[in-house]
């Protein structure tokens, strides 16, 4: 009895375990499904600014790309992921890895300007967030400039 | 130079168009992704109340799920995406098309379970975070049974 006990919580823990440490491929599928979840919402924010505007969905959609940026993007990201496919082959550099304050301050400019752009979204300025999404957007080119492969 | 101005405004309406209509495949792709973004977030959270708990890595999980179930997933399926190819084939039943009333029933449930999730991460409460993380997923489970097919 006892040692069944012992088997049952070794299993538990493994499947604990495993739960807290997905596989490279997944982790890899999160991440860019991540960033297409945030390319989706900022499209949405720009065809609202540049064409008809609709508040509530300018607010959803920054609302989205707020809680993806600070989400938690930096754990998709550890060094067992240089390299290997997710839905398609990783695009990040290996200066992701390498340069990591550079990394961490890049994702912290894009989580504050991705919440500036949430809350600028509920005062319905529609000049104030198209200024505003351009400033996400610089952000968003910054990363990728230094730290994705453009292919 | 009139007629340059008319070449140029038509080009940016078609521009402004194709920005607001964006492919059934792009569509596909986006929702596949979002709900890649729902499952990674659903298992952090199941993680954090199984194993190893941490207050704001809940928040932030509980927050992302919330802002994604309830960011306009609906767009993602309109009429012409009943087939098609995303990152992978569509999993999608033609039932979610022909039961609109069912379809935005189960959805509304789910981005209700998502938003008190959210609320109850922020109380801290381990067993309240895991009975919600449970209802939640019951509106998963109830939308996938009657709108996916499990392939």
């Amino acid at each position: 009895m006892k040692r069944l006990l012992i088997i049952t919580a070794a299993l538990l823990a493994n499947a604990a375990q495993a739960q807290q440490a997905p596989k490279p491929e997944q982790l890899i599928k999160w991440r860019q499904s991540a960033y297409q979840v945030i390319g989706w919402n900022t499209g949405r924010v720009k065809a609202n600014v540049d064409g008809t505007y609709n508040k509530d969905d300018v607010i959803r959609a920054a609302n989205t790309i707020a809680a993806v940026a600070n989400g938690g993007l930096p754990s998709l990201f550890p060094a067992s992921t240089e390299t290997g496919k997710g839905w398609h082959d990783t695009s990040v550099k290996p200066t992701l890895f390498s340069d990591a304050a550079g990394a961490a301050a890049a994702q912290a400019a894009f989580g504050k300007e991705a919440n500036e752009l949430a809350r600028v979204a509920q005062g319905g300025d529609v000049a104030a967030i198209k200024a505003q999404l351009a400033a996400l957007q610089k952000t968003c080119k910054a990363c990728h400039d230094d730290y994705r492969n453009s292919n």
